[in-house]
């Protein structure tokens, strides 16, 4: 049995603790959270579990076997390192870090303590994402394009990130978790039409080192709520849109094809429609999933499928994102 | 009346014939393309059309008015810097000239010989742009905060410019013509997946002098057919969809408040969500009414709706935007 | 302080106790249910409220002012008899009654004994339905033409009724809030596909005595999930789709217009296309609204907008409907 | 070589001179309409095309095999009549006659003459209709339930027919030519908002000797144009939507599963969801396949697709459903 302790009871900690309430082997043994109200609200509905505001008491508490972190970004990497220090696994609430350094030396430390570090991207655990990442990695698609996204509505105005560090870790974490190749550098265009420097519309361009493109459009001033991901490659394109009820994934056999001749400048393209197949997509609660991956990769020893190291990478570029946007697109290398 | 000669009868040619046919003052008297075939078609269905390989005949033919060039861009420069030579308005395909000097001397031709420049940017003259000018133009969107343009599709790759050579010119027009400020600078992200160097995907930031912004997405290569445009301001913005038989534009009462403090970064910002509202259109043909003003400004004198400066703005903005895109959207100032 | 009862704890019945303890002025003071492991949750859940499987009990409670029935159709009639005899107020769950007769015998008894008698027609009180009433009421359709709905998916197939008893309460509800008129007969049609002999399938007509016409249409063996209304006027037109997550109102400014003629039969009738204008709608959870309605006219004696005749009514149709879809679409009498 | 003349040059007209010059094999030698203006429109466009307004010269001229009928309803009969008696084959636009009398005298006239009699029922030939009736009759939907169809718009009100007559022909042809089993009577319900007597509205139900049941909805008074047909069966579903650009055609893997116990009343009905596929569609235009297939029965003696049988199908239908709706719904049998 794994006795948790969650971090944070806010706006995502209740997810938290009903999912792994529910999950196969694990106790949530406490709840920790700084707004004491908060706290009556966990006790009330799980008389079992254990609340307090005090951290240093979670992470000296032997019983404790891990962590999990629901607490605002720029705490992360304080409440990471002491848990990795007191021998505890940690999942992270996304963003990994407010930087990249604090992501690196987290992973780092989880490393030499031998402990699970993961990060709850939960998309990554969809039945939408998992249908696409099985067509992707069987070659259905042929070689990989472009990637294109846009999460775009009229949302909340974060105050202390740009709409990108708001919105772009869910779709450059499913990027990461679809495409293989290398990012190799960034280029992020924006606005911002409120007078406090924070970009509330954001464009991001991520290059690889293999001709393939990816692209992110994120808004919080947008007149309809978007969430398209485009993936394109030389035999089939996935449109995923996450605003479908049903049908979220649709493949499409469309594509071009090159004539052959001496010279590709003179080759003709021509393209070519096909059918539409929209496969059916599992229901199981992303969260759910996340849980019981968690508590798998603790007790096995198994890495996580969205390790630290995924986290990060998904950092590295949110970092170079803002140092090109505030450059107007200058070319920022990972 | 106004006699004119059509130069290229290719895809665009016999919609041009045709409409100048129906428009009053107007004779279409000649009618000129290199290919003999096509020639063939339009006097079996225009007899009284006269048809022509010889351009030359038509600059010397003292009856003809005025020209409108429909062939390949690079020869856009060539065909209009001699008809002005000869006395002659100029009706110009989008776009206006392959290069910003190549435009700035036919602007300046047409203004030393008087004459009138048009260029056809045929979606100005729509019924949904017409209608967003209207609500722009009396002020119903409040303080302009960004344009957002997607037009993407499978489509036919073009082998002598880039998508954005190919696509953008519609919508950097429609901006041009709804948009007040002055751009200053531009960066152009995109990628080639077909080994000729020709981008087949790209992405466009224009920059504003006042903080506006607009961002341009083409796509040869794309599963569906998207056609948008979202104009958003401080008090209203506009989604136009292009690819909605009706209720093309859509205006929603929706956005921000920033609360009052002393400091802009203290400032809570709220969201307003109101009433949708989508205005009957217009239908008539817009290539009608490009005839039609045509027409109008030759006999009067008048400056066109889109005339040569603002078929120049768009050149400027797409030959930035090559500059841009080969250095991996480097800002590029114009 | 009103006190309250609910009766049956399954699909329907945690959604009315959470709405009945947030309303003011209400305590749900007991829930009553046969299973008595369903009475553990609400225990669990509310530790305040009293669970017991005895009906009786609450009969015989004089402190109970009133009670929620969300019982099978089946039961309604005995539990508001009894409810009613032991001067108790009555909310019941849509359909009323399983019969006019059993129906009619309950407004009776209301009235005899002075009691409130509330349907809990739930899609009344939704944002949605009130706009439409607003908009109707005011007269900004003009005459009012025909309502046709379509609810179908694929569902749950009941065992006990067909699927008008199922879905169409819904949408009857709705026809009779907003049309004015006197339905005085009704034709259905439909098929069994599973040999049970209850029809999965059903179209229902209604005739009104001033030429108005309601059609609906339920199906639980749909490929899709389709749920919409029409109203149509003389001079505007509303488009309810209950599928769609904003802008579920649309109303269309189309008709037709009627050339002047001496005969009727040469009219000429040409129709006109205006704008089409999707009203901001309020968000309040419904149910609460239906919880507030029946707490305000227990305390004040005011009939409730979905009072028990409003209910009765809906009865009569389905009761009609039955005796004709039986009978091959027979126009029956109301 | 076959030489046709074409009866009426009005609306569909037009579409059938052009499509015939343009098969194989057939010439239209002919054009024939009490309108000497559009003859004139005729002739110019097609001088090699013999232009006249008396149909006798049609009939007596030994040269004309075959005879295209496009001219109003009320016409058909004589005019096919006629052109047998004088052996000639003959294409008739929809609906075949105004009554069944005149069809079924038309059907042996036909045949007693060992004439080819076909009718223009064109949407059978569309892709979208072929592809459905490739999966249908190859078994893919399993036994077949019931077909629904709606037909609406803010369109043309007719003065001679009602909605039915107009709109259903489409459609009933549709469900004709896809479901094998045998209709047996037919009811209909409608109204009339503008006071001439005939229905603008009308929902028609058409009853099978098997079980199966077709449902059509048309309305010339919608607020929105809507084409779609489902067609249910036990194994799969389909949904035909006209008004999609691409995908017109949708394969729902879905269905329900009728559990195993001695009495199906018991049996628990459970539903299932899988894949959806949308197919490539052929996009010939419909019409030119009409004429090939015209031509090559003409010359091959075969019986069309859409013989004089299947279009009198049509009619038997239409004219129960007036006789039906006139009796608010009352049983036809046919």
């Amino acid at each position: 049995m794994i006795n948790i302790a969650v971090l944070g009871y806010g706006y995502w900690g209740p997810n938290l603790v009903r999912n792994f309430q529910e999950t196969q082997g694990v106790t949530v043994a406490c709840c920790c959270d700084a707004n004491s109200e908060r706290l009556g609200v966990v006790q009330a509905k799980y008389p079992s579990v254990h609340a307090t505001t005090c951290y240093e008491e979670v992470l000296k508490d032997p019983s404790i076997d891990a962590v999990v972190i629901a607490t605002p970004v720029a705490t992360h990497y304080d409440f990471a390192r002491r848990a990795f220090e007191n021998g505890k696994h940690v999942l992270m609430e996304k963003p990994l870090t407010a930087s990249v350094s604090e992501g690196e030396k987290l992973v780092d430390l989880a490393e030499k303590h031998q402990l699970t570090f993961m990060v709850d991207h939960t998309f990554i655990y969809t039945g939408a994402v998992r249908k696409m990442h099985e067509i992707i990695s069987q070659g259905d698609l042929g070689d990989l394009y472009y990637f294109d996204s846009v999460r775009i509505n009229l949302g909340l105005f974060q105050r202390d990130v740009n709409v990108l560090w708001d919105l772009a870790p869910h779709d450059i974490a499913i990027m990461e978790h679809l495409v293989e190749g290398m990012p190799v550098s960034v280029c992020a265009n924006g606005a911002c039409h409120v007078g406090n420097g924070i970009e509330n519309v954001a464009y991001l361009t991520v290059y690889f080192d293999n001709g393939f493109i990816a692209h992110f459009h994120n808004n919080w001033l947008a007149p309809v709520k978007i969430r398209t991901v485009m993936v394109c490659g030389s035999k089939k394109m996935v449109l995923y849109d996450d605003m479908e009820t049903s049908e979220k994934i649709k493949v499409y056999d469309r594509g071009i094809e090159i004539g052959r001749t001496e010279d590709v400048h003179d080759a003709r393209i021509s393209y070519r429609l096909g059918d539409m197949w929209a496969p059916k997509l599992e229901t199981t609660e992303a969260l759910r999933l996340v849980a019981g991956e968690f508590a798998d990769c603790v007790t096995s020893g198994r890495t996580p499928v969205t390790d630290g190291i995924s986290g990060l990478n998904v950092v590295k570029i949110l970092e170079a994102s803002e140092m090109s946007i505030k450059r107007r697109g200058k070319e920022v290398k990972l």
